[in-house]
């Protein structure tokens, strides 16, 4: 397992985006496409308003079988009833024309501004002659699904004879419960239903629903599988691990892209009761406003991690037995502050990433939670957003 | 019932505050008195890692009966082990000696940096002589209790021939959960115990636990009633109205005064399936940052709106049900936005309060939560706020 130099779109698939006219200039139109029908399986939001390509998307993965994806940016098709619908349904149409394939092999995505219609004749002849224009370069796909992103984000890994490769979107709006930002996961393993359903589960869980900007959970986000099966079989373990080492590595880039980050923000909680108690900790310390800007101003603030491990109520916590290490550091242990040299700490905190670990000391589970910190440029760019 | 113009202590209570050394200048050091031994009720922070002065007044309040109140502010007594209990400790016995009061009869605060000893010596010197300081103000005693407080926070309700006094402090680090910030109330009404501390409870519950500044759960922070009964009897329900009024009113003052804050967030949920799904809506609506920054650009991005709804997955919402107001302003309902004057609901928002109304119609419980916008100045005090 290896994670490549320079991502590229494994055998069989290819890709490409767009502008279109829904952005002033930049792409705003992705497709990706499998010259054969690929067994898929994805994750969607659970947020109770979801997107109309979420409510579709649902159904139409269902039957695990897909050729091509299309997705736009700019506006997310959330909350705009039966027009909305619609629009999708055409948005599928136009794919399946383009590339002669069956409307219900292609996935659909949105994303950008909720509660406002698809200007659905752009991207309808946005689509028209695009099957021309493929490439295997994931990051010119990445570049039509991007909305506040600073970047265009992908990455492949090598794993036996077979390639893994992500590309994604997601700057805010981002806490778990399920995979929420668009994700796209093309390989050319040979990997049928259910385990491909079961796998990508495993992975999201551990790396996507631990990720969190901002604590708000979007509408539209999914996460997207493809196995073309071109590479043949290789051992499921080995996919398995693959596949999450990807998806972590995918939440990292995210993470550390969140609006207004200047770094990744790590929290590692050990010796929980259950995974579950070790990821709500984990969560509550990369969600927590005052770690967060702590994060920012690099101050090692051990009352702020108290705060934050102890306001999960529902969590076994004895507090004698807590620890606290800060990039490396012990900063707390047998309910008092340690002994350590605040110069030096203040000076791993000023660096990228901020690692907490917090060991509790009751059990053996853990759970790593992937953040931001918090700063004036997440305020600038959320208070400035116009939604219309 | 009736809001004081100026908040004045009820019959037989006092108070005061000092500088004793723990700030550079301004005050750190209040006592409340009572002339009489008074019946009195507390809640408490929920969080798993409660300071000193929580977990000896659990066992002080058990008593129902206190005399004083001292407070400390700069240093929070949180995560101190033994000599922190020490400490406290003696805060309580520097006030029994000065006021001449049995030492259970004193309950003791601290609020500020945690994982700090107290300077204990510059406390009892504090102490010393203060008894004869006191005076009628409630605001000379809500000054020792301020942090980052932009000022010091009092109000008097009078109801039948008494009145209720909230003097409070609070501006980070608040979330629900009990009462989540420091609140000391004083009345001259004649409530015994159970009543007292069942008042107390559902007033706390409709007010100081549905504010939320930045979704952090206070170590320290408490809620304490004193009923010194001077003004002698008056019917329950009639206090019990007018002391869940106090609460709100400071609970909006409180919100107001939110680290970097420059208006009120009210969200406001009407039509829940029960009060517990509202009030776990209402908060989720005043948490979001995306809300809050939302507020303080002052864009009616509904989006928002339906994903901050959208995302308590625990709770029974039917989409094509909801309708949503801001400001007054119908914005949506029947699955789509409504049509409205966008820049006139522009206009509303830049305005203090900003309140969201969402009625899920699908059952009639409703409750209210009490927030504020999110601005590059709670960044900024947060970043740049030194531990040590």
């Amino acid at each position: 397992m290896e994670l490549l130099k320079t991502p590229i779109m494994p055998q069989g698939f290819q890709c490409t985006s767009r502008f279109c006219g829904l952005k002033k200039r930049r792409k705003d139109l992705a497709v990706f496409y499998s010259e054969v029908t690929a067994p898929a399986a994805g994750v969607f939001t659970k947020n109770k308003f979801p997107g109309i390509p979420v409510i579709l998307g649902r159904e139409i993965i269902k039957k695990g079988l897909l050729r091509a994806i299309v997705v736009n940016s700019k506006i997310s098709n959330v909350g705009t009833g039966e027009q909305g619908l619609e629009n999708a349904r055409r948005m599928a149409l136009a794919m399946a024309k383009e590339f002669n394939i069956p409307q219900e092999q292609v996935l659909m995505g949105s994303t950008g501004i909720i509660a406002k219609q698809l200007p659905i004749k752009l991207i309808e002849a946005g689509i028209q002659g695009i099957s021309g224009q493929l490439g295997n370069d994931p990051l010119e796909g990445a570049k039509g699904i991007m909305t506040t992103d600073t970047h265009p984000k992908a990455l492949s890994v090598a794993v036996d004879k077979a390639v893994i490769t992500l590309v994604a979107k997601g700057a805010g709006m981002i806490e778990p419960n399920m995979a929420t930002m668009l994700v796209y996961i093309f390989t050319d393993a040979q990997i049928a239903n259910p385990d491909l359903d079961r796998i990508l589960r495993e992975a999201a869980a551990d790396s996507f629903n631990m990720l969190s900007v901002d604590s708000d959970t979007s509408t539209s986000d999914s996460c997207i599988i493809m196995a073309n099966g071109l590479a043949g079989a290789i051992p499921l373990a080995q996919f398995s691990e693959a596949l999450k080492f990807g998806c972590v590595e995918m939440a990292k880039i995210l993470a550390r892209d969140g609006e207004g980050a200047t770094k990744l923000l790590l929290a590692h909680v050990l010796g929980a009761n259950t995974k579950t108690e070790a990821r709500i900790i984990a969560k509550s310390l990369v969600n927590s406003p005052l770690i967060k800007t702590m994060a920012y101003g690099a101050d090692p603030n051990i009352g702020r991690v108290l705060m934050a491990v102890g306001k999960c109520i529902e969590c076994e916590i004895i507090p004698e037995r807590l620890e606290i290490h800060i990039n490396g550091q012990l900063v707390f242990a047998h309910s008092r502050k340690a002994a350590f040299d605040e110069l030096a700490v203040r000076h791993l905190l000023a660096g990228d990433p901020v690692e907490i670990i917090v060991n509790l000391n009751v059990g053996t589970q853990e759970a790593v939670a992937y953040g931001c910190d918090l700063t004036e440029g997440y305020i600038v760019e959320n208070a400035a957003y116009y939604s219309t």
